[in-house]
Formats: structure tokens, C-alpha cells, sequence
């Protein structure tokens, strides 16, 4: 993914925010998860094809800093600005921006997992993802 | 369920706390489920258990009507007072309630659905759960 | 709003799926509310401007039927379809549809309250919304 | 918090599994955020009071490594184990285990913020909970 990234914007729903107005943070790694999502499907591998191959992608590690607030309304941006494969897992880096201003930078991990709870070698079209640039 | 009721308690997360300070409408529904799976667990009936035997229990109808705010760190407890089957829906009715006031209160129905969305006639052990009053 | 309504569209994430691999039941308010906050957006009438202005809109009804599931990386579409006054509520009809069909459809009410709990009249801005059909 | 640790335990909603029939990952943080508020209120220092007080505490680091899937109605325990000071981070360690097994483990990093958002040194209270190992 080296000169290109990926963008995905979301208004703040009401739902998402707590009671000193700020986005709660476990919904950060939510919207790390849309911006995954979108990523596939815009890159031409929606991730339901890749589960009815029989191949799962369950998170590993989640990380994420919290840099500045973000509020009700606001309109977010998460940028996946790289991925990596990293022996078996593949790994995810978010940056998220609120008007201009990092809010928040994190990633996650995923292993290629068979329906039945086996780790798998990374799936071709996850190398080529890594790989190619798309 | 005619004389006897189930009750569900928890602490009110501050990730279900919106900027008014008051738990987010859609949270309700959330706990009417965790006062469900409880009463199941409770008279024996797992929900798992149904599941695996292929029946699964989808929600058809959801309503809430809330009376009183609940805010964070209460302690609420969630009232599953009535159990009906209406031809080919299983109703339940539940209260909410926080420091002695009803604060909401709503039901769900659900249908008894095969793993291929057919529908089914009502579970034996959900009519026994029904009439024999748990 | 007679003969204008509003449209919301989203994908489904996959934090909203269930083990049927459904939406769950609780995020089609969820769905309610997000399209609910772009109709104020577009419309020019920001709901944070409500709130700073001293008006909160509290939900006291929701309700919601339940027609097929909606699935993972669906693109779904609320349709907000009518605006009411009754007496101090303000109430909200949607229809949810997925691939043509219609698969959600329900309501929420609403009150005019300000910072304190105090019932109010419906806002100026919320009586200009529904008579003059934005 | 040396020689002790405190314990939360819950059931897994429904409302918290995946598609895959694993908990969501995300919401392990939630899961976090219920076991430190159980926290507060068992060392008779409930996080309201904090706010009272003026001080809030938002999260500044989240960080979570899964080892192993919680299912639907299991019963897991979140074990907070350690907590520090360090600097202005008030710093708190998680063990997630289910039927015996650890599941998941990790961390979140605070602050104590003013309502006007400025960074304060550590509340007293604070201190006192990580020094004199409640």
C-alpha cells in the first residue's frame, strides 16, 4: 500500500458519544473495521468472499491512541495508510482525522483463520493486497 | 409465567451513557436480550441449546417506551413479568426499573425459525416455558 | 414532509452482525437515529444547534418490525417518510430497505426537553421542519 | 495494587457476537470499562464522584491482544491486576479468562483531565487507590 491509502469518513452518530461528549473509545476500533471493510470492497475483494473461500480474519492485537476528542456530528476520516504482512499476520495501520487535526492512529492485527479455528498461511489475495499496491 | 417474574440486574456502562447523561434509547433492547438469555439459562433452557437443535428465535417486533431517564453506574433491573405465545409468536413483556421508579418498559416478539429461515411452530420447550410457569 | 422524504444510506458493519449473521435487532435504532442526524444536517438545522439553543430530543417511544434480515456488507437505506407533531411529540416514521426489499420498518417519538428535564413545546425550528416540508 | 486484584464477571450477550460466534473485538474494551467501574464502586470511590469532583478520566491508550474466542452465554471475568501512576498516566492492566483459559489480556492508559479539557496531576484518590493497594 506503500505511495497510496485508503480513506473512509463517517459522521458521529449520537449513539457513539459519552457523557463528556466524546466519542467512547471502543468505537474507534469500529470504525477501524468499516474502514477495513470499505477497503475490500472498493479493492474488489469484499471480505464475504474471502469467509465463503474459508477464510476468517479474527483480530489478534488492537491498539489504538487517543490524540484529541472527536464529538457528535463531527465528520471523521480513517485512513489506512499501510498494511503489512508480518509472517502470519497481517497487520493494519489507522489514522484518524477530525477537521484537519489527527485524532487518533492505531492498528490491528489478523490471522488467516480456516472456519474451524485453524491458522492458515496469509491468503493469496491478502498478499497480493500487500503486495500490489492496489 | 402468571405468578412469577424474572429479574435481571446491572450497572449501567459508561459506553452506554449519551451527552445528555442518560442511557442511549437503543441500549434497552440490549438489556431486554441479557434478561432473556438469564431467564433461559435460568430455568434450564439454555438459549445455545435451542439453537443447536435448530431453532433459532429471531426478534419480529421490538418496542420500548421510556418513562425515566437511568444515567451511569445505576443499578437497573430488568423485569421479565409476562410470557406469551400468540399463534406463531413467543411475546415478552419487561420492565425497567432504577432506585424503585419504572423507568421504561416495552416487549419484543420473536418467531421460531429453522437455520434456513423457515418458519416453525413454536418449540416444545417454549410452550412448556409458557404454560407451565418457570 | 409530505411529499419529499429522506434517505440514509450505510454498509453494514460487521460489529453488527450477529451469529445468525444478522443485524441485530438494537442497531436498526441505532440506524434510526444516524439518519435522523443527517436529515437535521441537511436540512440545515444541525441538532447540536438544537441542543445548544437549550432543546433536547429525548426519545419516549421506539418501536420497530422486523421483515427479512439485513447481512453483512449489505447497503442498506433508511427512509425517513414522515414527520409529525402530536401534541408535544415529535414524532418519526422509517422504512429500511436492502436490495429492493423492504426490510425494517418503525418509529420513534419524541419530546421537547430542555438541559433541566423540563418538557417543552416543540421547538420553532422543529414546527417549521414538519409544516413546511423541507 | 499489589497482592490483590478485582475480579467482574458477566455472561456474553448476544448482542456481542460476530458472525463468526466469537465476541466482537471491540467490545472486550467495553468489557474493560464495566470491570474499572465495578472497581470504583467497590473501593467506595465511584467514578461519579470523580466527575463531580471536576475530574474526568479518558482513555489516552487502549491496547488489547486476543488469544483465545469467548462465545455466546459464556461466563468471562475480567481480572484488573495491576494499576500505576505513571507520570500523569494512570495506568491499568486486564486478564480476560473464560471456562479456565486466559483469553484476552490488555491495557488502557488515562488521564486526569479538568471539564475544560486540561491536563491535571493525578486526583488523590487515584493515588491513594494505586499506593495503598485496595
Amino acid at each position: 500500500m506503500g505511495a497510496r491509502s485508503f480513506d473512509y469518513s463517517l459522521h458521529v452518530p449520537y449513539a457513539h458519544v459519552d457523557k463528556m461528549g466524546f466519542v467512547y473509545y471502543a468505537h474507534y476500533f469500529v470504525y477501524f473495521e468499516m474502514a477495513r471493510s470499505a477497503m475490500f470492497r472498493q479493492v474488489g475483494l469484499p471480505y464475504m468472499q474471502l469467509e465463503e473461500r474459508g477464510v476468517l480474519l479474527p483480530v489478534v492485537v488492537s491498539h489504538c491512541e487517543y490524540k484529541k476528542p472527536a464529538r457528535f456530528d463531527d465528520q471523521i476520516t480513517v485512513t489506512i495508510h499501510n498494511l503489512e504482512l508480518r509472517g502470519p499476520l497481517f497487520h493494519v495501520d489507522y489514522r484518524v482525522r477530525c477537521n484537519g487535526d489527527l485524532i487518533a492512529q492505531g492498528y490491528t492485527d489478523h490471522v488467516c483463520m480456516s472456519h474451524s479455528g485453524r491458522v492458515l498461511k496469509p491468503a493469496k489475495e491478502l498478499i497480493r493486497l500487500v503486495e500490489e499496491d492496489p
